[in-house]
């Protein structure tokens, strides 16, 4: 709900099949999910929050269309995380978009 | 991918069952929503483009967290329209969140 931008990782270690999306041009994150589709990967999760995550749709989307002529099947899920501590709680919002490589 | 908002409708009837997210306060879209689920009616359908995809999910949350303690059953989809003709065309990212109320 408040308009924090998902740009650092959550506390713990990053999984490897996850990419985060935050303020960096969609390209960017595009690009990061071509590399990170290696051989023998083929699911990949997208994250974002705030209002990161029509950017994150974006990236989801281009990388569909134009690397996987739209073939990508793509599983969604949303959610809420508490931000901030004592008086300074806020709620923002998250997403998840599980990409998954056409078998080949 | 441009940051359109999803303040217009597209062409053609709007059904009744479906609210699109634009630029107004998350909380005029819950407030929609809530009257939108009368009696009868058990499923309802968000959907935004551009920048109001984040919007989009926030109503989502708040009404799921707010009002249904987080029972609502949501099914996600994207994609991407074209806006705009000849040369001044452009893709935006679509979102859809299907909202379905809890058997009560």
């Amino acid at each position: 709900m408040s308009n924090t931008e998902g740009t650092s990782p959550p506390r713990g270690a990053i999984p490897r099949d996850t990419i985060f999306v935050g303020i960096k041009p969609v390209m960017a994150y595009a690009t990061a999910v071509m590399m990170s589709f290696a051989p023998g990967v083929n699911e990949l999760t997208l994250k974002a929050r705030g209002n990161a995550i029509s950017r994150a749709v974006d990236v989801a989307e281009v990388v569909d269309r134009r690397f996987f002529s739209g073939k990508l099947a793509k599983k969604i899920t949303i959610g809420t995380e508490v931000l901030g501590e004592g008086g300074d709680q806020r709620n923002v919002s998250t997403i998840e978009i599980k990409l998954q490589r056409p078998p080949q």
